[in-house]
């Protein structure tokens, strides 16, 4: 499917049929997310994938109890790796193999960089791995939705009791959650106008920062409705 | 041009052609960035785009001096507004006018949580609009390639500097540089062989997380090379 179908057709989706999703569709997906660039190819992402029913009941508990988490042929925990060095070794050394550095004391060199940034505020390095991370999540979504897999992308949720309920190491950040799975013919989702998005003129600014700034409506806030409203886009 | 192409060819170019990027050729690009998905479509985003040789040249003075700041048709700042309810009144008006929510009360109770986010740590809201803005970015370098425009993205900034030179306020957060143009056709990135990505049999954890530990080379550290590396991935 050419990229700009993919990019102006993709919707989130909510409503997924009963077809599982096999193993080899899924290495078709994550063999392109692979390829996602980076901040020195360092590649903080891991996903963690879950078909089985009960594990997604679990997930279920620490997002708000979102109904597509079980429905979804597959809801994924998108991690970050906070550890910059994590993957450093192998990645400069790669680039030293391939002709990227001149020698190996600047592969050195970096690998001490990157180690270097072990010491930063912890903030920091979650800036930094979120930052890559998402990169993939997005190219994981594309990269679906060509293999007519639908996803949707949710950031309400607990991370803490991700963390837990998974047993996943201190050192990885939640970047997102993902469900993942054949799109219902009739989807709500699909079946609706598309949502507002922001124009060009709006978020492209030339040569100089000049946001405008927007009238919000003064609402009359009342108590916040849950409504079956998500944290997911449109 | 097909979507699993785009992701298996793009390459982070850093020599490119003299070719201007017209107005045109950005609004495409741009008009395909705005479907990005955020959460609750709230699109934290702006971009500011530098095509003035003296404005990259300032840019540049901030991104450790790295030449195709300069080299490129566009070097562009990718940035992430920190308030989550900058855009809040209009996404959820919109979500009532399309039917997306059952009244009015449930479109306050929106917009009232998502104001109470502004209570949250500023850390927070820079992990949330860090998030969003990198689905943004990635989107930007794969619509731009399918205009055969190639981009280099780039961690390797002060992000201070780069703030206060443009004059961006407190509340925008540099998720990271991107720069824009023609690859030459011989770029030296296309060239050489493709760096080494880690596959999915590493990154994907089924039902349970069990990364592997991964021994990395002990590497003797001398000093920190400078070299011409950068911090742009592949």
């Amino acid at each position: 499917m050419n990229v700009t179908d993919v990019i102006e057709d993709r919707r989130s989706v909510h409503d997924y049929t009963d077809e599982p999703l096999d193993d080899e569709t899924l290495e078709t997906i994550f063999e392109r997310v692979k390829h996602t660039p980076s901040g020195y190819n360092l590649q903080p992402w891991e996903f963690l994938v879950l078909r089985d029913e009960e594990n997604q009941e679990r997930l279920r508990g620490h997002a708000f109890d979102q109904d597509h988490v079980t429905g979804a042929a597959a809801a994924v925990v998108v991690l970050g790796n906070t550890d910059p060095a994590a993957h450093a070794g192998r990645v400069f050394d790669d680039w030293l193999d391939k002709g990227y550095l001149p020698d190996a004391e600047t592969r050195d060199g970096l690998v001490d960089q990157v180690e270097g940034w072990r010491e930063r505020a912890y903030e920091e390095n979650r800036v930094w791995s979120t930052r890559s991370t998402a990169l993939a999540a997005m190219t994981l979504m594309y990269a679906a939705w060509e293999e007519g897999v639908a996803s949707c992308p949710m950031e309400g949720f607990d991370p803490e009791g991700v963390k837990e309920e998974f047993d996943i190491g201190a050192g990885y950040e939640p970047v997102m959650l993902l469900t993942l799975g054949y799109p219902e013919e009739d989807a709500t989702d699909t079946e609706k106008p598309r949502k507002l998005r922001r124009p060009p003129e709006e978020m492209v600014h030339f040569e100089a920062f000049d946001p405008e700034p927007h009238a919000e409506p003064a609402a009359e806030v009342t108590e916040a409705a849950e409504a079956d409203a998500t944290a997911s886009d449109d």
